[in-house]
């Protein structure tokens, strides 16, 4: 589709749904190729700030946005109206909400999403809801992955994304539109495969942050990690096998890694209360983030039930997030089976 | 060769030749299982200084050691005469110049390396070397891996230690003697797949030493890492295919991991010195310790000649560090080709 209307010369109009770090930071690097990029942002109140200074003042204010450029609206209707490609980037969480307030029609739209966890209740990735709810065809359907803590993207520090379509074409259309200076793209087809392991990643940096701070060590944490990626794999690979699929690649393994080993992940943070004795409601009070790890947990449990797939560490962690279990206890027990 | 002396109730003595930090946290673990324990320390003065104080004087002090359960001796001619299982456990370099001083055969001792490197010039890991210039059988030489700091043993947080020998009964003995409170233990029959991934990973967390220094963020370190996994496969699997070696087991990522992001990985501190213009010689005197990683690439680069697998990371790493290529334009080449 992306590849046709450009042979054609249609121009392509992007627009950003959502104004958290991640969405600010793919704004930053979206205006670097676009001349104009329409903006959905909730708060009036940002809209002004940010048309004056320059900057989202609640998130990465780092991120200098040239408003000029940008048109902002608080409707999201209006901003999908004007758009051809929507970039949606706000939490997994809210997105059913949000999508409640469009009239406008999705048909013909190619819709990216760059959110990393599942729609709670639903068990669906982003995707898989558009596609079952809103009827979008998997081919108008992109994904934004990769390691890409938002604060990096202010200090300009090089990081990888990766964009995967049904069409490998539109996946590169994307890449191109994306790759700027201190951001290389790479391009691929397994939307189901980057989605769960981003849903997955998620889940894993939450025990990570627990044993943390139970005050396990380095060597602990390693073996651990490497233990979700051989779940995230099992995982991957018993529900939806895919030939070209390599762990070894920076969506899978790479998102895996910045998210349990750098300080800015808000699901390392999120376990950390966790290991600590933080109730769930006290911790995502205290951090005033949602913690997508939280709710990627009852979704991969929820459909593991039919799969049956040996996940030590995501059913360790249900059970002390939905079940009142021992964060210690539940670690030493998964210590035991781990290799 | 161990299960059969166990059955018979022959009692099978260890040694352990090898006063450094790792040599020591091993020396501590061991003595949980061990009566008696001979240990090849080659300074005379430290020897006394253990027998005296129950600490290692130079390298990790903080370890409690029962003295009057340590035969200790500066000659390694002694210690070998006197013991069944010979635990290695110096610098790969030192091994070779330390072997040559041996008058006291080495016919029907067991071998253990606990040495992370290869022998430099002879190309060969220390299983191979004892192999090829010892006449050793690989039936009787086992091999300890995993993702082990040795400053967190002393902490004794839970860390894994993984033991392959060709016969899994052997392994599994050496498990047995091993596994303590806070060191659990796994057994495997992979000892190329494990050597050689001890190897590389020294490689790779050179590198991720220079990244860092060079103002690289966590976002490029996780998909170095990944892709560093990704060329480690692709050499293991080319050289020596194997059925069930698996990248997902602590032996292999875990010790990747470990290596590559903790703070004590000497590789790593190496690596950043090189980073910030240090020559070669310059940063090991300042360490004061021996990288492992600057002998292996260079023993890699050698043997790759033949194999000619796609080794990107070590390529660079070898053109920093022995034809002066500049670690900045080298990481910048290097960041193209990622995946």
């Amino acid at each position: 589709m992306l590849v046709t209307k450009q042979e054609q010369n249609i121009p392509l109009r992007f627009a950003m749904i959502g104004n958290g770090s991640w969405a600010t930071a793919l704004t930053k690097v979206l205006l670097n190729s676009q001349d104009q990029l329409q903006w959905f942002v909730r708060d009036p109140k940002m809209i002004k700030y940010i048309s004056k200074y320059h900057r989202n003042p609640e998130f990465l204010r780092g991120a200098q946005l040239d408003a000029s450029r940008l048109s902002m609206s608080d409707d999201i209707n209006t901003v999908v109206r004007n758009a051809d490609i929507l970039v949606f980037c706000i939490p997994a969480a809210y997105l059913k909400g949000e999508l409640e307030k469009l009239t406008e029609s999705l048909e013909g739209k190619f819709i990216v999403t760059a959110i990393k966890g599942m729609v709670p209740d639903d068990n669906l990735t982003v995707a898989e809801y558009f596609n079952q709810k809103y009827n979008i065809p998997f081919d108008n359907i992109g994904t934004i992955t990769g390691p890409c803590h938002a604060e990096e993207i202010v200090l300009e520090r090089l990081s990888y994304l990766t964009f995967s379509c049904k069409k490998i074409g539109n996946a590169e259309y994307l890449a191109e539109k994306f790759a700027c200076d201190y951001i290389k793209t790479r391009s691929g087809m397994d939307i189901y495969g980057v989605e769960y392991a981003a849903v997955l990643k998620n889940i894993y940096a939450v025990v990570v942050g627990i044993c943390h701070s139970l005050g396990y060590g380095d060597n602990f944490l390693a073996v651990l990690v490497t233990n979700a990626q051989g779940e995230m794999k099992r995982f991957l690979n018993h529900t939806y096998p895919c030939n070209g699929r390599s762990m070894t690649q920076s969506s899978y393994m790479g998102d895996l890694l910045v998210t349990c080993y750098s300080q800015f992940s808000r699901n390392r943070t999120f376990g950390g209360m966790i290991g600590k004795g933080y109730s769930v409601i006290a911790a995502q009070t205290e951090m005033n983030m949602v913690a997508e790890g939280y709710y990627a947990c009852k979704s991969i449990h929820s459909m593991n039930q039919t799969h049956k797939v040996d996940m030590p560490i995501t059913e360790a962690l249900y059970r002390i997030l939905y079940e009142g279990a021992s964060p210690k206890q539940e670690m030493k027990a998964l210590a035991e089976v781990l290799q």
